[in-house]
């Protein structure tokens, strides 16, 4: 504003921008999936543990099973099958509803990040 | 989670889910534009008066002349031109490029939107 001494910017100048998004999938108006949900998951699936997904994640136990209860009632599915007890203090895998999830969710987060380098560059850098 | 005793939900299911997206610009890792911002813009378009547009969206003056300063400084252009003094207590308008990056994030955005909705169908909804 009121910087009528700066000369106009050339009509065909780039700016060096990026966009940028979050993402997040509702149901009812209900948070089910976002990424930071989806790699509490994907972290469960690949240590067979919800203890060891929770610490890779600086969560505490309590949260990160208040996280996954909370996708599954606001989804109507059963994502984390955990068996209790044993020697190892049980194992969570997921069901094969939830590995159905994190791959399409990845799938599209791919797909939106790829559209919106594409449109991004259609309206701002042509 | 441990919720065996649930009917397994049929392959085919379609949950009314829906995918939501916060999108903003960012120049060299700093905001530029974002929804809220551009609606600020717009709003000066249209009130020819930063007073009025930062009234509208229940903004300080200050706060509002702020977030212009912000973005024109971020992205080293001019968009608002503002002229000081008269009856009125001065009138602020759009420049041309100021101009030109609402109408064109207003573009990118709604594509964005539409890529979303389709994305989210093929992943999701088939």
């Amino acid at each position: 504003m009121r910087r009528s001494e700066a000369p106009p910017a050339p009509k065909d100048e780039r700016l060096p921008l990026e966009p940028r998004i979050k993402l997040w999938v509702e149901k009812d108006g209900r948070l089910v999936l976002s990424d930071y949900r989806v790699r509490l998951l994907r972290n469960i699936a690949e240590t067979g543990s919800l203890a060891e997904a929770a610490q890779r994640l600086g969560l505490s136990y309590r949260r990160a099973w208040g996280k996954v209860r909370e996708m599954e009632r606001n989804l109507g599915l059963e994502l984390v099958h955990s068996e209790v007890g044993g020697a190892g203090g049980g194992s969570s895998r997921l069901t094969p509803q939830g590995e159905r999830l994190v791959a399409l969710y990845g799938r599209f987060r791919r797909a939106v990040e790829r559209d919106l380098g594409k449109e991004f560059h259609e309206f701002f850098q042509r």
